[in-house]
């Protein structure tokens, strides 16, 4: 039996960490404003798939007193990725695997050059989950995770068996859980959610049934689209029409949507503006892709961050 | 001595009415909500260059009790401009010229077409002016007007005889005036400004200075000026580099600066979109340019646009 750390134990890392302790496995959380009443009180579960209480858990606020783990699940915010040079070290033994359950591209490069004793797996979620008070998530919708094995400059590793190990671990936790063979393609995949509704969400203060509904912004959220889908291409990746046909159905089928970046913004914290937006644009530009929209995109976020923190 | 009937008195058509009144010429101004502080009150202009009071000024709520006048005014918004087809019939006399005094691309053909017997202007204001209240303008900086005759499709007309009529009587006025051989051309060079500020002001909520100061927008204002020069290129006109230069470094000299789409979306009045976003983007499409940003302002425009005039 896997024994797993959580880095972060927002919506994501407590709504995933949650479901693997209730299955039965040695979950460890880290945990800073909410330490002490995740110590208290443990972790309240509001699901969608099923309420859950977890009355104990083993909750840390610092991270050289938690054990090795055979699994790391990092769920923080990439812009606080710079905290886990800190982190990380007491957790790592000699094998273990770090999973990067965090949103955008250009993460996996920088953990592997300072960690290159981990194996490193990158996992794109699909859920709607929300911190909605200390030790206190709320899970809304879907719970997918597309999970697939990072190799230096993301190439293609194939469905590895690390992948296929901590898959089913999810899979016995009750989780879907996607194997993938193409991590920079899965990333790519879903920056063509991500890019245009997070990105507008943020600068017209609009939900994603609002740019659905206006013709305007509707044309502007496929346009979108289809320079991700360019800067996709100009990395070895492929997106195709079909792709983006059926995200924008899905879209327009959806609940209004809070996007991540919306609420991050509400809440005036920093914006995932260089993992979701600014490193995407500059691995297209690297291919040769020229953007304009997402660039224009990028520049609008950038003043919108400032202008948010400082105020 | 010529009859100045001025359509819309606000910050442009109280400012230059009212200059022209002091200087002796019979003004008739068109109001609407300000009619009765109008004639009661007169004017009052609060200028950089000397305040001044107009006790009397001749007001009309009805443009069928106003005389024929041989300089037509138009001050309204571009927004109001259908309501001309009701206003301007009893001010046209035989030789009536007129003045447009408005932003952006294509309000004089729709004019034109439908007042073939007027001699039509076009004038640019380089003017800081709002009305704080009803009779009330407050004079900023700046006043100058860009000033040229229009002809069938924008054709270059030169220095014509009525433009240089006109601009003695402003000249008269102590109003500063620029005659200008080529309408469409100083209509792109004003759009060098206009697109960027206005449309960025109201998408991030900004000032001019604060635009400049964030490097990621300041790169952004110029990206979009350059798309600017490359419309007025398909529309056979030219905005050259130092054009571009000399905007940039002018703005960062100015006061900080509410744009006057800005002011109008704070006021949830209808924005000037058409006029300084969605015309010059259609001209330049006709002339074969991509003006791939200023397309997606112009969405995002509308999308706020429409939002700002439901809520």
């Amino acid at each position: 039996m896997r024994r797993y750390g959580i880095i972060g134990t927002g919506a994501i890392g407590g709504y995933y960490g949650g479901r693997l302790q209730r299955a039965g496995y040695d979950v460890h959380f880290l945990a800073r404003s909410d330490y002490h009443t995740l110590q208290t009180q443990g972790l309240r579960v509001d699901s969608v798939f099923g309420d859950f209480v977890l009355p104990q858990v083993q909750v840390y606020e610092d991270p050289r007193q938690m054990p090795p783990c055979d699994v790391v699940v990092v769920a923080l915010k990439t812009t606080q990725n710079g905290q886990l040079t800190h982190i990380l070290p007491p957790l790592l033994g000699e094998h273990t695997t770090l999973v990067l359950l965090q949103n955008g591209l250009g993460v996996e490069p920088e953990l592997a050059a300072q960690f290159p004793q981990a194996t490193l797996l990158g996992g794109l979620c699909f859920v709607c989950a929300n911190k909605v008070g200390p030790g206190h998530i709320r899970h809304l919708d879907y719970e997918a995770i597309a999970l697939a094995e990072y190799g230096p400059h993301y190439a293609p590793q194939g469905i590895t068996p690390r992948v296929e190990a901590i898959a089913a671990d999810f899979t016995a936790a009750g989780i879907e859980i996607q194997v993938k063979p193409h991590l920079l393609q899965s990333r790519w995949e879903k920056l063509v959610w991500n890019i245009p509704y997070n990105g507008l969400s943020v600068v017209l203060n609009g939900q994603t049934d609002q740019l659905m509904a206006n013709p305007a912004t509707r044309i502007l959220v496929e346009d979108l689209m289809g320079e991700v889908a360019q800067g996709a291409a100009a990395c070895g990746c492929e997106i195709t029409p079909a792709v983006i046909a059926k995200m924008l159905a899905h879209t327009e089928a959806m609940t209004p949507y809070l996007t991540s970046m919306k609420l991050d913004y509400d809440r005036r914290q920093p914006l995932e503006l260089e993992a979701i937006v600014g490193n995407p644009l500059r691995f297209a530009q690297r291919g040769g892709a020229i953007l304009p929209k997402i660039t224009m995109l990028h520049q609008q976020l950038q003043f919108l961050d400032t202008a948010n923190l400082r105020s």
